[in-house]
């Protein structure tokens, strides 16, 4: 009985989220874009209470990105500040929430970058840096390097005066127990041995326990661009593996015309060099941000990959497709009007 | 009194090998394109002795990809076949010769991607792999995963089979000599720390001593291309430093119409992601491959980047614009005429 009410419960505030996104992300006076991961995300799999929080940390990581913009900072520090509220929380995959590696580590992964100057940072498989994507900016700044990797990039970011933390922190219970759901599955599926003949592909699904990194796109008062991504990378990965996220071109780009974050199946994002791609066809083909950002989901599509992507122009229009069953979104309008999606 | 008679040889040596250039690398027949790294490689910084040691390996690489094609074996196997023959070389920084880091130890990247069905592999910071562009084949065919990092990545390509070594194996005296002048030299250079300040951006200088990597395209009996890309990275590289090779569009990337290798600073390819950068061109704006590589090269050079590009379209048109002094390059034809060329 408690259950038909709850559902019930769900089905009236969805129809209303349903309405509202009819309306919502059109025009050109977009300031901020942020996304929370993209995947399963359906109606059946996500109580009214949790809808009500994840909308929640989105709305406060947009006020976040948007107070810096209103104040005459940069797009970089709207990024940034927008990225480090879903970093701090437990509900995204990246910073605090990240998923488990096979091994049972948390390897963070992020990078940003400035349209502006076309510069650049990442880190990638870090453990104890608290703000990810704070290190992907102090790489940008500081390093002049792009990508810092591993101890060596957690050496970094301590000198550079990075909040360092133990492993632990990154350690949830919710994260914890989709590992061992995982793990357990996995078992019986075929393990990486000396035989030629077998093949290691794993049987990687894409549902919402592996996937969901976080991104925001901004615009600021000088009408210059910037992106931030930031991750805890696929559920139960092995052998360091490193997605898209950290990949400039492929999960992050910004230049002076567009500014692109990805999430997703990280693979399919990679070969596809998706963020640049989206740049690329803007660029030499003319294409609206919709378009260029629609023709490049369709990509992953027919390669067998799946995701979503934010995108913002120069001009302040967005683009947010995405072929996966719902998108944790959201952007705020130059007027402070905010709105936030979670589904199709 | 030697060393002027050096400077005489040298001197008639060269000008043959400018003149052979100027006839060289055109047309539209072409199996194999490999570079062995781009920097100051002037004809006053090397011996005819050192030049002719180049030139035969470089020939030898061109060869053993040549001869997978002429069997009928996939371009892939063209690539990794050339490559390899440059790894186990001291001459270059990849494999056997990979310049040292910092902290003395040989970290080595490479990337592979298969045109005809954009699969793609690569590996970053590996010590124990002798042939790392043979493990980032392993990566694109049996891991499910473009890119596979550190530790991870050995364990990985052990357990696909492949031989491990000792990290002294890569110790050459050379590298180490080179490591050992610029840790001298950067020693009266600005010391990353604590003082917010202080800019941490390194004076990096590209000479040939920092930078080279080596790479292979190639087109098949099929049709098929592919592109490859292995290297040492950046001489007294810090922080876990990746730089272009290992990154799918940035280093490298192979599609159905074009097969790019990159090498130089590999910030710059990062931040311009060059490698896709050549195939978006054709692809979008109908650029020839050396129209399509020389712009990119360009862009490079705007942002104050250097180095070079090697491109093979499916016609065998190919393209290898450097803004470097030199770079170590050739080609073999489909009647198996090579052509090896190191100078501007």
């Amino acid at each position: 009985m408690r259950s038909l009410i709850c559902t019930i419960c769900t089905l009236l505030s969805l129809s209303t989220a349903t309405h509202a996104q009819q309306k919502e992300f059109s025009g050109g006076d977009y300031f901020l874009v942020i996304h929370g991961g993209a995947g399963t995300i359906s109606r059946d799999r996500i109580t009214a209470e949790t809808e009500a929080a994840y909308r929640e940390k989105l709305t406060e990581a947009l006020k976040a990105g948007y107070e810096k913009i209103k104040n005459g900072e940069s797009s970089v520090e709207a990024v940034i500040a927008a990225i480090q509220v879903m970093e701090d929380s437990p509900l995204f995959n990246a910073g605090k929430g990240a998923v488990f590696t096979h091994e049972g580590k948390n390897e963070l992964d992020a990078s940003i970058m400035d349209g502006a100057t076309r510069m650049a940072g990442a880190v990638a498989g870090v453990t104890t840096i608290k703000s990810p994507i704070l290190a992907a900016k102090a790489v940008m700044e500081k390093s002049g390097h792009v990508m810092l990797t591993g101890k060596g990039a957690e050496v970094f970011a301590k000198r550079a005066g990075l909040e360092i933390v133990s492993p632990d922190y990154f350690w949830t219970k919710r994260r914890w127990d989709g590992l061992q759901k995982i793990l357990k599955r996995d078992s019986t599926e075929v393990e990486l041995d000396h035989d030629e003949k077998q093949t290691y592909v794993p049987t990687v699904k894409n549902d919402d326990d592996k996937f969901g990194t976080v991104g925001a796109v901004a615009r600021d008062r000088n009408g210059n661009l910037a992106a931030g991504t930031s991750t805890g990378g696929m559920m139960n990965k092995k052998f360091g593996r490193i997605g898209d996220s950290p990949i400039i071109g492929a999960g992050n780009y910004a230049n002076d015309q567009v500014a692109i974050s990805c999430t997703g199946w990280g693979e399919f994002f990679i070969r596809t060099v998706a963020a640049y791609n989206v740049a690329a066809q803007m660029k030499h083909l003319n294409r609206s941000v919709q378009e260029a950002s629609q023709h490049t989901i369709d990509e992953i599509g027919e390669l067998g990959g799946s995701g979503g992507i934010i995108a913002l122009d120069k001009n302040g229009k967005i683009a947010i497709p995405f072929n996966t069953a719902g998108m944790y979104r959201g952007a705020i309008r130059e007027n402070g009007e905010i709105e936030v999606s979670i589904f199709k």
